[in-house]
């Protein structure tokens, strides 16, 4: 590994796609998670993750990837971006596209920019120990290497997936053995004794030129397209480039069709207080809680009721008597009510609400 | 007993004041539970209480009790009443106050009119069954008798007074011995099995000024207020006069004031599928429900939950996952979220709301 060149010019591409469907009736259409203030306080996940690398990187070099119906809604969270800097996706075709195509858009600028590859829904809860990571993965980048950033893990979690850790390369850097799928409970123990594994937290690091030539290697496909994309831009045709193939790209994520192909990977061990926020069950482990462990609106009345979350439109008076564990959400249209044990299973709701055509309540 | 004068002239007194602070949040000031459809359907249960007598009682001589505050809401609810028929108490002062004075007042009508006083918040399934008893009490009230209806208990039930029957006084008609107050569960068990006592309906039949002169007897303060009140009728101060003077009458029951007072009274024993709608219980019992036992807005997406109670606005989709045995009330501005044997401790969630001044709530 050459040493790290100095003040890499560095973009964040934050992946905001997708709706969050297990965060019904609260994410919808046209308010998904990544713009709902999911982790607690007022500040949507998505304003979270632009604002925590503020440092590092100014709004001119954030790039989000949205779908096209959230462009307007992406702009309206985060007013400062340039609007060219949302990458308005007529179609989700999983990461690799959506990563493709933002260094595509970096590589034209600036070829030798290191992306940092974000998702819009994760939470940290110490942000100082995140940019130190950061920073870390980033040099690590700039020398060339593909990077990503490993949590270590602190139950044996089976919804993530895992990397092994091997030899090291620099300070708090190392070589990546293998990146390994979401295990079953016994392996997730076995990881979790073994030290050496960490949750795949699906941030990377990579130079613009570095993944082009990776995706130009083990996705000729999407290289292909991209290639497209530029030689549009150059006549100002991306939009209608991009509108017109964007959904013949390779629907495959970056993690399985580039970083697991990879001969070498890096990986920058992190520690800093890191949630997926995956579920309903998330958000009430990152809530303010009372002394019943209850998450409520301030106004709320609750007799005899433990641990339960609760959300409601301002204004709304929520009263419980003798419940626990529960998650209820109230919104001006839909309510829901279940165990939070259940968490997982809102997408039965959304799927029976799909099948019988209510499209207005999604 | 003498036997019965053909064709009395009846005039239905309706209780309906009080707000039914058990069914919160539906109930609320301006709309208490008698005007709800809390047993099924769309009707309210004042309204069919007046329908389920209408073929004995015209709207001309049906009486309503109720709350100043309630005088608009119970005209709305039933426009064919002449609006002097509305007796619209400044303060709530119990029943005896309140049948008194729909006593004076169908006295100076009709003094042999026959009272038939009935409450606003009772389910009857068996209505031509009801009927005949109707029918039975007031011919026996004709005859001068103070009448009250027995319903045949089908459960131990710790929260109704009872009545022990005694001779037989006429076909279906008994002498009343005595009246029980709520028994503890073993006495009410032994009620059940002596089959000698009937729970005390609140229903009572008798002639206004048999009915008078027992107020004369038992309760001479009260006697003295209606008679202050007749004096007034025929200046047209009447209204005046209950504002000065309706708080200072005595706070008692008809039942415990009068009735249980009074040497002789006659009881008709009922069996036509009666409930006291008192609660959401009552409620979740009366309503309609799919195979798993819930009783749902026909909209709502119900996943592996059961015997859930739950009422919402037009338009609000309900979604549970996993729940069951819950009452799940949600209006505009408030939501209740409990088990259904918690549903009496609603006044909890009133009290506190009241104790923090969230009057808008109430």
């Amino acid at each position: 590994m050459t040493t790290t060149s100095s003040d890499p010019r560095v973009y964040a591409v934050v992946m905001a796609g997708g709706q969050g469907t297990r965060f019904w009736p609260l994410s919808r259409g046209k308010t998904p998670k990544q713009l709902l203030p999911l982790a607690g306080g007022e500040e949507s996940l998505l304003r979270a993750t632009v604002r925590r690398i503020a440092d590092l990187v100014p709004p001119e070099r954030v790039l989000i990837v949205t779908g096209l119906g959230l462009r307007d809604a992406v702009l309206a969270e985060l007013p400062e971006l340039p609007p060219e800097n949302v990458l308005a996706e007529p179609v989700g075709r999983n990461t690799a596209p959506c990563v493709g195509w933002a260094a595509a858009t970096v590589a034209r600028r600036d070829p030798a920019g290191v992306l940092a590859v974000l998702a819009a829904d994760h939470f940290i809860r110490d942000e100082p120990g995140y940019l130190e990571v950061v920073r870390r993965a980033v040099r690590t980048a700039a020398s060339g290497e593909m990077v990503t950033v490993g949590i270590r893990p602190t139950r044996p979690e089976t919804g993530y997936g895992y990397l092994e850790v091997g030899e090291p390369l620099a300070d708090g850097v190392f070589r990546a053995k293998r990146f390994v799928e979401k295990p079953d409970r016994a392996r997730a123990e076995d990881f979790l004794r073994a030290g050496t594994f960490l949750w795949n937290s699906g941030m990377f690091f990579f130079r613009a030129d570095v993944v082009l030539a990776a995706i130009e290697r083990f996705l000729p496909q999407l290289a292909r397209g991209l290639a497209e994309y530029d030689v549009a831009a150059k006549s100002g045709e991306e939009t209608a480039a991009v509108a017109r193939t964007y959904a013949t790209l390779p629907s495959v994520s970056i993690d399985t069709g580039v970083m697991e192909r990879a001969e070498q990977v890096a990986v920058v061990p992190g520690d800093f207080g890191w949630s997926d926020v995956g579920s309903w069950t998330t958000a009430y482990e990152l809530a303010d809680k009372d002394a019943a462990g209850n998450a409520l609106p301030s106004d709320a009345v609750a007799v005899d009721s433990e641990r339960n979350y609760v959300r409601a439109p301002h204004g709304k008076l929520v009263a419980l008597v003798g419940v626990a564990d529960l998650v209820i959400v109230d919104t001006d249209d839909a309510l829901l009510v279940m165990p939070r044990e259940r968490a997982q299973d809102v997408r039965a709701v959304v799927d029976a609400l799909r099948a019988r055509g209510s499209l207005d309540k999604l």
